[in-house]
């Protein structure tokens, strides 16, 4: 056994009196003070390799750009006092010099009184030429004679040397980002190196003994490591340079090992993992002998994210990310990468900002910030800010949110209905075509894919039946797919729509008993003989679901009064109880067959659950909707909807 | 001599009449018509890889996030039955099973009735235990056993299996741009390599005799290739793989060979320079044989961009930048990237558009959809949209805007002070901190480096003095800087303030004669003496400067009634007029110490110009512009102005 935790928990929770919890505001403020002002190391790199990144140094034009005055089109180099008195009816004939101005070709002769030297695009102006004539506006005459029927003005069609940039001049100053339009500028002056800030070398490190990296195959009880592949990502998103150094147990001599040589080699070390206070103290206690002054923040208040650490050893940053993904992403957009990005010398990441409303009362802990991850769709009148709940310890909480909304320290709720402002990941929202709020189905998935497919932007928001039609009625979503049975009528759905919402028959889904394949206690019987043989034997333990589950219902008409061990065990959703039986948590549950077969359970079918759809009526006509429903109906879906196990209505 | 422009000039004219100037969008949609729908190549890639790459393929999850239920926190695994009647003056003892599962280990033993198994966060919860109570709450009581003191409900701080992520849920459609957070999403799945669409190849040839890549000495007549390296860094930036394959000559045969050999190993070739017709002709000549279909567009109806071309050649699409750069980044960005983004599987970008003021009437050409290049200062009452322009032979018109607005085909002008929309080219504006228009010197550049350095963002447009007065007067700038003679008081710049101005005392500039180190013609001379010696040899050619610059009033008085050849010669800045005396476009002109001295040539000092700054009173408060009075004021920039041969006020 790799630690005690209860142990290990306890020091941390005396050591935490004597550090004190800093806010957001704080703990950023003196972590950027341990680290700023410094010197940003610098590189020479060619043009193209310099795409991205920051300017280290001011650059002074050292041409001029065009670098001698240039004809602006084909035609003839003249003096423009020759052709002061021309018009259509009094022409004027010069005679043609014997030279052709090319590009890339000095001029070599004068342009005289009376002549005129043909000229390319780009051209240099030649001596006594004052103006172009474009090669439109003239006329031969004879083999070496032109006659013009237009004046010239003095300058026309010349561009002068420098009047696109002038030599001497700053050209770009330090710290400008190199996008194509710099290397445009530089490229014009002939630079073709440039020094730039070095992108800061960043070393992660994901730490956890449960840690298996993608790719391979997942052991009982592990999990796959997420931070150690977002956090590389998201450094080379934000200018860094990222070195991923694996996963590394919870062995303190170990770590401290990678610890010292990851930060040698690098100018930052970012470390995630140790959801456990008992494995995070290990990397604190290393962090203490890395380097001075050390640990800056130990505890933030913020949420989610108090578990953040962020050090300075020996002048690099250290910092910690909490163990659970969307935390360990909050905290990294929200307090690294301005660090990262300064170091890189890049400008502050803009963020861009749009108010919406949030339609569900937000409880919030009071004391600390709290960053609630959002979706956006658009509602009657503006948008409407979804929150991505799932917790700090899902990945989908960040991953699939359009942005966050900030409750403040002081606030322990945002009541519904209330106007916000919701800070975006990405510049732009793009408003999704299709809204689906209510309960999710794997067989949802396979109706949407032609929309997908056809560039449609379908946005499935899973709150279950009512919290879906609590969303259809506020006009919130365009469909929301519901299971609701009514016991009085005992029918599915259609008692559930209120006025404003229209029933579209979605598909059936199979329940029953699932058991393992090689549990015995179960081999043929019917879902009552089943659940008679699982009460009888008082080892037997079984999974239930959420109270309003129409799952529930069922198996509460099959339990009758008994209350059987892991009656208590009510996860909310079909894949939670098919997992715990498949991983003896339980030994029998009630799901969907189409569940059952992928975890390869047993199954024993009971009853059909009507999977439909509660359609806002305002919202019919709109194309995306069409869409939908036309792929509800096509042979295609009700194909793979059969196929995946669904029996389409 | 490479070609004769005349001849083949006129060839294209009468060949234009063949074909149909297209409009812009007609342009673009046979465009496309011609390469959509196609299948997009694809390849597996590692999720590091991946990071900015279209996703080829739907993803559905193939496991369940979390895998397993898991505790949320370090505690103890209950069952909740067991505390259902528990209270502060009623704990409950638990007796502690013989077992810690920390991170990473499967539980082995069950939870019974009455007991407790301590757990660490990210533990899978064991069989029989339906809640988690946290350490905090709990009380150890002798060796093997805990107090608990707070009732604990179903489910709680237990994320149940699949509850993150489904197992058989679409996860990412294809089509998904990948970020860290699509990567966060794969990594909790285990999946490492995906398949996504290849980066369209792109070969890149500039073409022209005339052309030096940067980093190359600059023959005379030549200028630099701007295009190849824009263009490049371009294509990466929206997703192409691009290789630049160098500046080819005018040769028909050297240039067919590189093309065919350039489309033989890519998916997309883009041809620019070409900026006289003539040249122009070789390459369209050449892509007839290439492939069919061909030219789809040869002329749009688009400013600036004209000449662009675009064909498709057995499937792949060609295309000819116009040669100017500002011509060939503007279509590159309006008619090559949206093709170049499909091709790489990316989303359309998302151009982002903001409502500014233009302060001056833009002309337009009837007929021809014209997009002028802006940059943004915040006025009075909102953004204020400033024509860059410099025209579309000028890098700077494009690489120093902030966007474009767009002029109707049917509009022949925009009148001072319309309202309209600027679509940006980056997503978000920053409004600069300090904003000076008017004349520009390359000692402005030196005071505003210490601002540039403190992270303040200074904008100079240079439109000339009384543009930058009129600036001023509407509030549009905080300084303009003026350098204006009054010939009545014979004194600069105090006389043409107004209401609201104030002037500050910049610097002086000597001005004089300059002339070629070798012309003995001067030599020695006083200015009025060296101007009559020019005047007295009718081979000798002068350069003047445009009507209204202070320095032509020194030149006019010089001259008195004389027009000497040269005369009407009358580019528009100090550094035009020294690269025309140095490169024998003329022997003499007028131009100030610090250029003549950094171009090399003999210099005659005349009299002192006086260079200063007409500030806005209403913005004298502002910080950037306290720092600009600073900066002036400062021994560094006072020692830099004279070490650059400038004299501080």
């Amino acid at each position: 056994m790799a630690h005690t935790p209860l142990p290990s928990a306890r020091d941390s929770m005396e050591q935490d009196q004597f550090l004190t919890i800093l806010s957001r505001e704080d703990a950023l403020a003196r972590f950027e003070a341990a680290l700023f002002p410094r010197a940003l190391p610098s590189e020479r790199r060619s043009l193209a390799g310099a795409l991205g990144c920051a300017l280290a140094e001011d650059i002074v034009a050292p041409i001029d750009v065009p670098p001698f005055d240039r004809s602006n089109v084909d035609g003839f180099a003249v003096r423009s006092a020759d052709l002061s008195s021309v018009s259509e009816a009094a022409p004027v004939r010069l005679k043609l010099n014997d030279e052709v101005i090319a590009c890339g070709i000095a001029p070599e002769k004068p342009v005289l009184s009376g002549t005129a030297t043909s000229i390319a695009t780009g051209g240099p102006v030649p001596r006594g030429a004052d103006a172009i004539v474009m090669v439109e506006h003239t006329q031969p005459t004879g083999p070496r004679a032109i006659e013009v029927r237009r004046a010239a003005s003095p300058g026309q069609f010349v561009s002068y040397a420098g009047s696109d940039i002038a030599r001497g001049e700053a050209l770009l100053r330090a710290g400008t980002l190199i996008g194509s339009r710099e290397i445009g500028m530089l490229a014009a002056c002939g630079i073709e190196r440039v020094s730039v800030v070095r992108r800061p070398r960043v070393a992660v490190i994901s730490t956890g003994d449960e840690l298996v990296q993608p790719g391979q195959p997942l052991r009982p009880a592990a999990i796959y490591d997420t931070n150690g592949a977002i956090v590389t990502a998201a450094i080379t998103e934000n200018g860094g340079d990222a070195t991923f150094l694996g996963a590394i147990p919870d062995n303190e001599q170990q770590l401290e090992s990678a610890m010292r040589k990851a930060l040698a080699n690098s100018d930052m070390l970012v470390l995630s993992g140790g959801t456990s206070k008992g494995a995070g103290d290990v990397s604190h206690r290393i962090i203490a002998r890395l380097g001075k002054p050390g640990i800056i923040a130990h505890g933030v208040a913020l949420k989610p994210g108090k578990p953040l650490c962020l050090a300075v050893c020996d002048g690099k940053p250290v910092i910690i990310l909490p163990g659970f993904p969307t935390s360990a992403m909050f905290t990294f957009h929200d307090m690294i990468v301005p660090v990262l990005r300064r170091m890189a010398g890049l400008p502050p990441r803009s963020d861009a900002k749009v108010a919406a409303k949030i339609p569900v009362r937000i409880a919030s802990e009071l004391g600390r910030t709290e960053f609630v991850m959002v979706s956006l769709v658009e509602g009657a009148d503006g948008l409407i800010a979804y929150p991505t709940g799932k917790g700090s310890g899902a990945i989908t909480s960040f991953a699939q949110a359009d942005g966050f909304l900030k409750i403040d320290a002081l606030a322990d709720q945002m009541p519904a209905g209330s106007e916000t402002e919701v800070t975006l990941f990405t510049p732009h929202v793009r408003v999704p075509d299709l809204v689906i709020v209510g309960s999710h189905c794997t067989g949802l998935d396979l109706v949407t894919a032609p929309l997908a497919r056809a560039g449609l932007v379908v946005r499935s928001i899973a709150v279950g039946s009512l919290g879906g039609l609590a969303a259809a009625k506020r006009g919130e979503c365009d469909f929301a797919p519901i299971h609701l049975f009514d016991e009085k009528s005992e029918t599915y759905n259609t008692p559930f729509l209120s006025e404003g919402l229209e029933l579209v028959v979605g598909w059936r889904r199979m329940q029953g008993i699932v058991f393992r394949q090689d549990d015995k206690r179960f081999e043929g019987l019917s879902a009552q003989d089943a659940v008679r043989a699982a009460l009888a034997d008082p080892a037997c333990i079984m999974v239930n679901r959420n109270q309003g589950a129409g799952t529930r219902i069922l198996i509460d008409r099959l339990l009758g009064e008994a209350r059987p061990d892991g009656y208590w065990n009510q996860p909310r959703s079909h894949n939670a109880v098919a997992a715990a039986v498949a991983q003896h948590r339980a030994d029998w549950g009630m799901t969907i067959a189409p569940v059952a077969h992928a975890t390869g359970l047993g199954f024993i079918p009971l009853a059909e659950e009507h999977y439909d759809f509660a359609l806002v009526k305002a919202r019919k006509q709109r194309p995306a909707v069409q869409a939908f429903l036309d792929a509800l109906a096509s042979d295609e879906s009700r194909a793979a909807l059969a196929r995946a196990g669904f029996r389409p209505a």
